[in-house]
């Protein structure tokens, strides 16, 4: 098996060296012969090669059996709304080439991490969700532009059956093995895309009988995630709304350093943290590795079917938090001092 | 003063009997002279007439001081996606013909409310954010429709500088008279709308030396809301990010039966709670009142300059709550059971 290992911008670079630490000690521990190769994306490629994408980053993806991917962006550009060349560029022409259509973001509370969120405890504990976030279509994808002078800009979102029928068809077989219940989320009663996307799921779930499916606005799905998160088992939504509820639903798994997603679709699977660059703390050794880690043991599972050496890993995080081991991000009032630890250490 | 009081649908027409209640009782104590009329609109307009706005609606609310607003919507047209006619265009079409640009949503918590929220006190304790969200532009009011068939469907979001920089100065305005600080919300890092909305703030900053200003994505924004809502103050974004994120931000105050908005722009303001429709308890005399009864607060103070009035409302909605009172969506375990009311009552 070959892996390429993809950092990217700021903390990425830290974290994949954590992640890709854990697959050697996989491969060693159950005799794997697991190959790695490296390449660059984000701002980083645009500084070596001026493309947030280079063709041998691409061609090293297509050719490699998963890629563990760290994160991408940069202040520069973010505070500069008229550069034309931008690190996540990169990303999305990746999550594209790749056909990777589909993103599992799992959202599940370590027990030993319940007082690490602002959320309360009873509230939270035996939240357990997997996100079906689409990832190659929407506003991310769509025609975007100026128009009367550079005066107006506008983007445009869009969907085709056949694209939300994919991804469908994933979050209801996800179901199925799962508590059987789906909740989709769009904002039918305003967006023509969303009506769409209702009626594909309406004509999908004829077919899965078996699994109840709830509908429900984006705006309402906002506020019950964090009113009642236990109401939820799989959810299915578009790119854009994937991308605000997951990182919103991060705070029920106590922080954003602890959730690992899987990308997949058409070919090469791709498994990275929900967080980002985080340029404020890059170089400092004070990321949470752990996000990175998970995503290997994703990567295990669903690239390798390797369920066994998954669970080794979310096991072995486990125990490092049981025995009270904390980044800065998961530590809380209740945390002993010394046992908080950097990005190496806790990796 | 001529108050219009438009109920809508569902708990519309409970709760906005309650607000219209006390704006007579604000009357009469400070020997105001209101004059009421009542108009339809959403599904109630569409079973009348069959238009969700008609014509006699727009043109009394056009006539009107003020308009008081229940809430619109019903599951029979959620669940019918090819729906032609619909209660939300009724809204809509209210918003742009007022031109009701600018939706604040005030999210304050009142003290006794501190345990009723999914989240720790601690974190809460002081939480006080003002959003202002655009309410006529975005992807709520560009083209929308079919192509392939109707295989595939799109909505453009698109903004203005012109829409971008009347909000925008609103929210700095407001900045001025709280804490000076102001975040904007966006998506730079991947829809052009948001670049220019960026853009156009970013100009705006320079006029308000005094405001310090924060750019935040939707994403990172969603989960901070949850994270720690104490680091905001005012919060500006578009419309879509806006419904999405004041929604999530209802549970800071506790429940979203809680949370008046103001709807402000070229002509008559119209006030009302977030919440929606809310059919599945609809008749049941169990609707929290209280977001209606801030409504009408919100009303005096803004379209009528009657800051001692709404400031009587707000006082008397905390003397409610210190008294233990409670609608069952703010009830938690330590309330004494016979304080529990109904939505007449508790008004
Ligand atoms: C970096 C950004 C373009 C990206 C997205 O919005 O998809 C990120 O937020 C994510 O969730 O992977
Ligand atoms: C009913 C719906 C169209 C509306 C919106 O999305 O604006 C509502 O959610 C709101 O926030 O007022």
């Amino acid at each position: 098996k070959h892996i390429l290992i993809v950092p990217g911008d700021g903390i990425g670079q830290e974290v994949t060296e954590v992640g890709k630490k854990v697959l050697e000690k996989i491969a060693a521990k159950f005799g794997h012969d697991f190959t790695y190769d490296e390449a660059l994306i984000g701002h980083v490629a645009i500084e070596a090669t001026g493309d947030p994408l280079p063709a041998e980053t691409l061609e090293k993806m297509k050719a490699s059996d998963a890629v563990l991917f760290g994160a991408v962006g940069h202040p520069k550009y973010d505070n500069d709304p008229s550069a034309k060349v931008r690190p996540e560029q990169g990303l999305l022409k990746m999550r594209k080439e790749l056909g990777l259509y589909a993103n599992l973001r799992p959202i599940k509370l370590f027990d030993e991490l319940l007082s690490a969120s602002s959320i309360k405890p009873e509230i939270l504990k035996g939240a357990d969700i997997l996100f079906f976030r689409e990832l190659t279509g929407d506003i991310y994808f769509g025609e975007k532009g100026r128009k009367n002078n550079g005066d107006t800009a506008y983007d445009v979102a869009e969907y085709s059956r056949y694209e939300v029928e994919r991804i469908g068809r994933k979050a209801f077989e996800a179901a199925r093995t799962r508590k059987k219940h789906l909740v989709s989320v769009d904002k039918a009663n305003v967006l023509e895309s969303s009506r769409l996307w209702r009626e594909v799921i309406q004509k999908l779930a004829l077919e899965y009988p078996d699994v109840t499916v709830e509908y429900q606005f984006v705006d309402a799905t906002a506020m019950l995630l964090i009113k009642d998160p236990k109401r939820f088992d799989v959810v299915v939504t578009a790119n854009l709304f994937g991308d605000i509820l997951t990182d919103e639903a991060s705070q029920i798994a106590g922080s954003m350093g602890m959730l690992a997603s899987a990308s997949i679709g058409d070919g090469t699977g791709v498994y990275e943290p929900i967080h980002g660059s985080a340029h404020d703390i890059t170089g400092k050794g004070l990321a949470n590795p752990m996000a990175s880690v998970l995503s290997a043991a994703l990567l295990l599972d669903i690239s390798f079917g390797m369920k066994a050496e998954s669970e080794v890993v979310i096991n072995a995080v486990d125990q490092v938090l049981k025995k009270g081991f904390r980044t800065g991000d998961i530590a809380d009032a209740t945390t002993d001092k010394s046992l908080i630890l950097g990005t190496d250490a806790i990796g």
